[in-house]
């Protein structure tokens, strides 16, 4: 299919989305190599799948395990680093193609920036990279030439539906959502309820962090403004669709009215094949769709009501600059505080309005007013959460 | 969007999706105009078009109104003529850019052989000409280069998901299916049935010998053969679904599993407009989809206990060479029998299974070959009915 292997930067292999990467580069020796893995501190499982894929370097970003994966990795050829400026250097190599950036929260930005920087196809896997800086990000993504392929399942079945514009102009997407693990919940239960009630998500096999977006709908308000940088679809032509059985994965709806859906069982493996693979699909070996069998797809919609994330998200896009990265910092300080506890479900909500209000405007960031806000947005809001 | 106007040659401009052609034309007067119409024997429509559209010329193809529609449009300029040999030559005058080819029944494949040979766009609404002549009208539109576009809301589904191959191989195509008036009735009610509750359709505004073909499912069938020579697919790789809401209005699957589909609300302007703007998309003040708002959409697998006419369509494709147009001769005669109370419902199956039995095989007709099939089948039929 193609003469070269394309080399695969694997930033933040030991997650959900990470490993799904390494099992589509293991299937296709003759298309994929995993040439470097990054991961944040699950050190044994970074060794393990060193030793498994023979990467041509890994990189262990928490310093405290540098010994550890350096000397169990000892005699088999394969650099290893620690820390974040080696993975923004490592992620520039000329042998690399294809980054895939699939570390969870803010982390991705800078080292995504790197990778465009030096001109890498992206696959897009972390969402706060868009959320924090789409307009620096997207700017020097046109600016470098470089595609970004979203890994992500709605954005890449948008990715997908777009394929058929055939020069039309998108007139509206349709961005599904399964609901969250809170779908039919009355909202004096939610509010009650537990870290551990939200983990149980119905469709997808996620990361900690991102299924509490989902409880939240927080992750569908990122996807919004994900949406609106990879697409440049202005955010009052995004509507959100709740569909529980997550079979449609996104649609595009051009002028007359048609509306160009992409579907699947839910696996993460097909978005993950489409960006590495991209222009060619691969053959995977996943289920395929009988939809007599499937009897029924319903759809809702979404209550900004008991999911003021919602809101919050279109709020944030609206009034623009530096404003999504605070409401992006401050749900991810929040979010970690609920995952042990220290906080309530709309606790959530009311932190990151509080510092959305809270946050000096910057109408133009660049990114290092990103990165300040970002900074500045998660530690106060640690703190206030104490 | 264009320099030129398109000029349209209208086939059937007097049944339903002629006058949805008209409307599309007379709603974007600097993109096309209707410069030949033709109808059957609806003499005094396609008066009243003419005198709306000012074609450059209009034809009735029954000779014995020919006199009527010419005094009705003297000092008018339009110029009038009858008979089939008229039609097949007007389609090629050089002015004409698009044909639409919208007559029902069989007498739609010589004039769209006529305009395929003259290379002219093709708007394809009528089924019978690849039904009966796929082979030869397929091959015809390959040595011409000419586009062939559907009008049917299925195959332009189909059409546009496959616009996202992105030069990936079609895998399957699922055919959506409304299920017709009968999808929810016992077989025993269905013996029974008159051409008047078949023609009580739940979806989609259509005239009475498609209604029944609908009712009987031969439509489907129909449409899977179309499937097979338009997007040159085996018939194993084409499953029917029935979805009685027709919003899905067909589908494509993919290597990677991946289904791409085209929804919209049941109006044939959707897909008109497509073939007339193809690849511009045009600005359609049609009734928009609003997911929340349909709540669910439903999908059974087909009956072919029920629906024999659906096995006999797969039977004939597969069999090839002319049965095809031999079912499809067999069928026009019994459903124009149906409609006029002078056979049962399950007698439309059984006749067109003793024609296609009887009916002498060629593994490779010729035009002549499909003619003569046709018209031997038809008049036997016909005869046999009584």
């Amino acid at each position: 299919m193609r003469e070269t292997i394309r080399n695969i930067a694997v930033l933040g292999s030991t997650g959900s989305i990470g490993r799904q990467t390494l099992d589509i580069i293991a299937e296709y020796p003759t298309l994929f190599r995993a040439w470097l893995l990054v991961a944040r501190s699950s050190a044994d499982l970074l060794i393990a799948q060193a030793r498994l894929m023979r990467p041509h370097m890994v990189i262990i970003a928490d310093e405290q395990y540098y010994d550890y994966v350096r000397d169990a990795l000892e005699g088999t050829g394969i650099e290893v680093a620690t820390g974040s400026a080696a993975i923004a250097q490592a992620v520039t190599a000329p042998e690399i193609d294809t980054v895939v950036t699939a570390m969870v929260g803010y982390s991705g930005l800078e080292s995504t920036i790197a990778a465009i920087g030096a001109g890498k196809r992206i696959a897009l896997a972390n969402k706060e990279t868009l959320v924090a800086g789409g307009t620096v990000v997207m700017e020097m993504a046109r600016k470098m030439g470089v595609p970004i392929l979203p890994v992500d399942s709605e954005h890449s079945a948008i990715f997908q539906c777009l394929l058929a514009a055939n020069g039309n102009p998108l007139k509206r997407i349709h961005l599904t959502a399964s609901g969250g693990p809170f779908r039919t919940w009355k909202k004096e239960d939610m509010a009650k309820a537990t870290a551990k009630e939200a983990l149980r998500h119905p469709q997808w096999d996620m990361g900690a962090k991102i299924t509490i977006d989902s409880a939240t709908m927080m992750n569908k308000g990122f996807e919004m403004i994900e949406a609106r940088w990879l697409f440049d679809t202005a955010p009052e032509d995004i509507r959100i669709v709740v569909h529980p059985q997550s079979i449609i994965h996104s649609m595009v709806e051009f002028e007359d009215g048609a509306v160009i859906a992409q579907m699947g069982h839910p696996d993460m493996r097909e978005p993950i094949q489409f960006a590495l693979g991209y222009p060619a699909r691969l053959s995977l070996d996943n289920r395929k769709l009988d939809f007599a069998e499937l009897g029924q797809l319903t759809f809702e919609a979404p209550d900004f009501d008991r999911f003021p994330c919602l809101g919050l998200a279109f709020d944030a896009i609206s009034r623009g600059g530096n404003i999504p990265c605070a409401m992006n910092a401050a749900n991810e300080a929040a979010v970690y505080a609920y995952l042990k506890d220290k906080v309530r479900f709309y606790d959530i909500p009311d932190i990151i309005s509080k510092f959305m209000e809270e946050t000096a405007f910057i109408a133009s960031p660049t990114l290092e007013d990103i990165l300040a806000t970002n900074d500045e947005v998660f530690s106060k809001a640690k703190d206030f959460i104490g």
